[in-house]
């Protein structure tokens, strides 16, 4: 997508070759706008898909999600990392691992709002080790309902979140992905390169 | 607004005569097309305030907060609960105590989004005691930046937070407006019983 490329290369900082910090726009500020045509991006790639559910975690998935839940006209759930006081239902829980703070929460959803026919649709801001997209996964299908895919806003196309996904036969849709962060630049995957890699 | 407490109606359940439950729409599934039309009516509100920055809290404030800057056309940033390792700015801080969650939180912005000329809209799900809004409220005057206003999606009438703002000079724009949660039902504040009390 190539507006969020731009705005990647305008106001992402590289802060070493694995950290990229977009909280200009994405998951500190937010760029309303932008985040519209992100929602408006998954929308169009994922019709036909039959989608019923959006669900995404917080906080930095809120955004992308309710806007794709917007354009596509579906209840949008977002996981919650711990349990809070008026969250007392059935729940559908997971654990996970995040790399990036070096920390393990525990997901919860009520169970309630996941239902053995929903086609879900997972978002989330970042794609890296796939660690919170698994635990989605696990708790989709622990439901009873099914991934109609993954739609990612950045994807650290260099570690391994992606391919372990698609490897479980899951649709991962990235609006943009990243080969590499050395030497301080952000070097996208373009359809060309692609090309060469396959 | 007539839209939101038919959903407060239909969707909101009365767990006590402190609690409404609204976690169907509002903070943990989240109804797309309502927070559409709440960030379209914040909008309108505040039109011709000049307003340069929603100010938000993650994670329940951030569909209402985003769906506003869409149609404000300004950047939305959400305070976050604790500091994650990217957010290593120079940070405007503030704690906050959740009498619903019964936990103090220290909620953080980067400074470098909120600057002096800033003219600040503070969003939130809730209000109640006032605290969040108030801690919000804190960390804006702190970057030197002043509060256009305060826009809640529900406001708890009957219990001190809009009274409290008020009394600082606040503009307080809550779409429904609750004046009780006795017997299980929801009655709202209506301009009719508005212009009895005052």
């Amino acid at each position: 997508m190539r507006l969020l490329e731009e705005k990647i290369r305008k106001d992402g900082k590289v802060l070493n070759e694995n950290v990229l910090k977009v909280d200009s726009f994405l998951n500190h500020q937010i760029d309303a706008n932008l985040m519209n045509e992100v929602g408006k991006e998954f929308a169009q790639r994922f019709a036909g898909e039959g989608i019923t559910k959006i669900v995404t975690i917080e906080s930095s998935g809120i955004a992308p999600a309710v806007m794709a839940g917007l354009y596509m006209n579906v209840p949008v759930i977002f996981a919650r990392k711990r349990k809070s006081l008026t969250l007392t239902d059935d729940l559908l829980t997971a654990r996970v691992h995040s790399f990036t703070k070096n920390e393990t929460n525990e997901l919860a959803i009520a169970r309630k709002y996941v239902k053995k026919n929903d086609k879900v649709l997972i978002i989330d801001d970042f794609l890296a080790n796939g660690q919170a997209a698994l635990a989605l996964v696990e708790m989709v299908h622990n439901a009873g309902a099914s991934v109609a895919g993954i739609g990612i806003v950045i994807e650290k196309s260099f570690q391994p979140g992606a391919q372990i996904l698609k490897e479980q036969g899951l649709r991962v849709e990235s609006l943009a992905r990243i080969a590499s962060l050395s030497n301080g630049e952000v070097t996208f995957i373009t359809d060309k390169m692609e090309e060469v890699i396959q």
